[in-house]
């Protein structure tokens, strides 16, 4: 009888799926600072979230981030019938993973209250559960203490602001005056907030865009429009954790989802720069020039309300080459809105292209 | 100034990321039957995987399944400092969920012991607590008496046999005998075992399938080649708890994963008649006639060893219309065997296409 | 030495890239015909397409169509240079391969000229050659001579109204008169004209959709925002040629692309509620009933404006389960205005669910 | 009444798919040399291809190629009831988008005769028409005359070999002894053939890897596992015509396809090293060191056979970091075979990795 079949064990999975690897974010560093990839806002198990620990770090080695901060709720722990509440739990089980992986993971916790002041993610703390009290202004005095770069939240979250409009409350002024406040999230999980742009600018502090991811970022992610969670890009001296923390308390980030990125000027007008090359003029015939930019980075570039005589328009593809085409006569520069960098509620970047 | 952004609040996500969808997995009925798409085995952090029990549901809901079995060991349950051990937490936290999105949630655990007798699933128990004893055949007798199916769990995992082949034990020969073990993987996690087909056959058991799954499902198996996760093929009376039981208790199953299924012939012949329509000739040319069949399955069908004077090989893609050309002078029968559909570990099965 | 390689020929291509399968497109019939997917507005290198007049078969094949018809400008034929006129050539050529493939090839041809008439498909032809005519009117009349279903194309177009609004010229109102034109385009290419919904009722015509591509079909609806090209239902007694002809006289067709159709509530509504199955309720709590609805069809439908007390909005997922939770005590029928499907330039279908 | 939709006219395309952006390859140059990517190897309408000759230079351009041939057949016209034959014509045609395109377009054609010597490219002609000629010899005589690079096609193609497998005929020796053969196809469309390392070393010519497409590109190429059509490397000084002649000729290229490279060990291995970067060590502990791969390049690299101590296999995924863990005790030097680097018929290229 003839053997179709020898084998009597089998593995199916191919080597691929066995060891995930580190994607590379194609973000371009800015003169004399390393952009590290980040996200600041994240939950597990141990208050509302549904993965362990663990997968936070597996996550973000798989998405090419730098550094990570899982900030599960102090007053919010839905799962204590069956977890007991320990606010460095999450901490403990996911940093000699990190440590492995070479993410640098931010020790936090999310001090979670009615608005005002709404929701804080105090990060780099030393222990999280020194920030259980009554009192909101006692629990970030203590994380301000330890050290604490204070997040304010989703500001213009929905449950807390019907008409989803972030607002300055007294308290808000009080924590701003008293330097409790270090950063604004301009972008959480689905939402972004514009004016979170004037806030951070008013009250010098950091743009910061984060996933408030509960489940598995990879499902929350999987449409075709998403390239990525939303990210804080933080402009560092050096890719360590030290350094991390110096250049958010000095405001150097920028916030980025979606194509999308929201920041100073002073950083996205050298990220941009950066992220393109602009070729020399590589035919020209009879009516016009043609030459190309390229774009390697993964954020596409939507230039639009172009100087008189060049394109209206000019879409820089991700990670591509775009031809442009001049007339011949043109001899001007070429002048650009870019879409999809905002530097204010009613601003985005302006750029010019010299070829 | 010209205001360029009025919006203060804004949702990213679009609705289908909101609340996900039921996915329609498309695999015929037998006459008689209900095919339930099923896994029965998978892990939480109530032992040693890493999601939340109702994860569980969220995914097979997504994936189409009709039932499912969280089956966290017994007698390793490496989250215990952080996680007391209740071996029926995972089955109350997830069965107002599966209720509410018509899963047939089982409850189970596996009993993980040493080979022989190595890992079983008990299926269908009432007290997972229970099956705390010292001795493996008192732990199955507990779960037989609250009524379990009991599976062994990967025969030929190479962790408990080196070679990777499954081996009957005089303890599972016993276990046999005594009506103590109802079925055997044939399929887990990303591997087969083709020995089990002869197995099951010999001591009338059960064919099964399973993920095993201990992460996330939709990250395991992302990789293009794989539709699905492992599962079992339950034909059913009913879709109901009481019918999926009593078909499994009578070995009404079958084995599915990566475009294989494995199976007795008796379910996998009509399995794969319903799953296809043979059209008519639909034209006629001085060489050769022309019919298509339809196969409206998930299942792609490698049909080989033609008949000669047919095409030596068919591919019948999942989902598609295929065009058959046969010469005009041939009469015969067109007869194949189905290579990914095995019916021994070293038979497939055999059709024939009527045109 | 050891051999790392005995191959010589190596071949690397899959099977499953050797040989295209069709596609099944998951549309409904209705009561009394089948739904034929067509697209009856296409080009080759025998006017200005890029492709071999093959091409647009294996297209149609690839993308489960039933009909198509390649149109070819009479009045613009830029590669004649190179490539001799023949209005028939196309036909010719595309004829032999559209029978082995079970595609319904209709003889056609585009009569191409401004505004007004604009645009026109002659379908169902015997001869394009003879529709070489100084005037537009003789040119129709051929057709019409021949049996032809003339088509308004694309009536919006810019290029021909800068406005893109479709108007009513003096000539058309002659055309419709004397029954010389028998359909409008709705959707062409990558533009619908909602008017021409009004249009078709008032003249009592057939509403279409078609690709008019000019390029690779895959390439142009490659994005994932599109499931499918444009394209014709055609509502027929059976599949074939006369049948097909019949129907479209008769005015049984809608337009349908990305996720969107347009048409007559006379075959919309049927077409609707033959694509879904509403179950019953499958559980039941203190305060809600759950029940599913499952859409078998290629095309998600976006309810909206739903009755108080029930859901304000369902997306049904295409080819997907979506669960339906209402409150315990709500009695009354679901209603809802189907967003996604037009029945007029300013009215969507609507429909009741009953479970 | 409510007007549910007030326009008349619109646009469902976004703006992506309206202009083509040109992809980048991310392959390395290496030391003196830029990379240019390139298929010699590419049939139009003007012989047996379906496409016209434009949209090869659109398809090059989207794939992100420096330098194109479109090929046609001097001895096979089966279009040529429908199309005058000139073998200059899809030159003509193609010319001027490839200017504006900057894309490097050679002017060539195919010499298509049986075994020996088979098909031969000529690349860098000036006149197709003058190729016509009875005897292969005088028409690879006048092709030489012209200046043209001569490529043997598909050597192991088994229309022409039964056995697949290549031969050096006694004409082909004469052709190699005149220096009228000066490269041959390692791959050619779906195939690859490992003797022509060999023959490449022998007698001195280039290796070479073309599509000989005639269909679509991105239709034959659409499967998960192709990232890329079978391309020319060569390793040229500057990116124009002339030195990418002088490249071919010194036979600086590589053949790559499938994430596989062919070619001579003299160019692959700084290949090789330029996808690269070793970080430091990150991190160590008790038992290990931890450092990174940064591998650059579209390819992924196999690395197997590692040396003792060290792991036994790495993958370093295409554009991904990867993580390399070696004991602490470990002092070697991790040596490997890179599994999908051929640099013969039996040999692969052997590197070593500094960390």
């Amino acid at each position: 009888m003839k053997k179709l079949f020898l084998i009597v064990f089998v593995t199916l999975l191919v080597t691929s799926a066995v060891q995930a690897q580190r994607k590379i974010v194609h973000l371009p560093d800015i003169p004399g600072y390393v952009t590290l990839k980040c996200d600041f806002h994240m939950h597990t198990v141990f208050s509302d979230g549904s993965v362990w620990p663990l997968n936070r770090v597996a996550e973000a080695y798989r998405d090419g981030l730098d550094a990570i901060a899982i900030t599960d709720h102090i007053e919010y722990t839905p799962k204590k019938d069956y977890i007991p509440v320990d606010y460095n739990a999450a901490w403990k089980i996911a940093e000699p993973a990190a440590k492995e992986g070479n993410i640098l993971l931010v020790h936090a916790a999310e001090i979670t209250r009615d608005m005002p002041p709404g929701h804080l993610n105090a990060l780099f703390i030393t222990d999280g559960n020194a920030l259980v009290k009554d009192s909101v202004f006692d629990a970030v005095s203590e994380a301000v203490k330890q050290g604490a770069f204070i997040l304010w939240n989703h500001p213009g979250w929905k449950s807390q602001e019907k008409d989803g409009i972030p607002k300055i409350y007294d308290m808000h002024r009080k924590l701003f005056e008293k330097k409790m406040i270090h950063g604004i999230e301009f972008f959480n999980s689905s939402e972004y907030y514009p004016l979170v742009l004037e806030m951070c600018s008013k009250y010098n502090v950091a743009v910061m865009g984060n996933s408030d991811a509960h489940g598995v970022i990879s499902e929350s992610y999987k449409a075709p429009e998403y390239s990525n969670r939303p990210m804080t890009l933080v402009f560092s001296k050096k890719r360590d954790t030290e350094s991390l923390k110096e250049a958010m308390f000095a405001g150097r980030t920028a916030a980025y989802f979606r194509d999308m990125l929201g920041g100073r000027e002073e950083y996205l007008k050298p990220f941009f720069y950066q992220s393109i090359t602009v070729g020399k003029v590589f035919y020209e015939n009879d009516r016009n020039k043609y030459f190309e930019i390229t774009n390697n980075s993964d954020i596409p570039y939507y230039l639009v309300n172009g100087t008189a005589g060049a394109p209206a328009s000019i879409t820089l593809a991700a990670n591509s080459v775009t031809r442009v085409v001049v007339s011949k006569k043109f001899t001007g520069t070429l002048a650009y809105d870019v879409k999809n960098i905002m530097t204010g509620p009613d601003s985005v970047l302006k750029v010019e292209i010299k070829y």
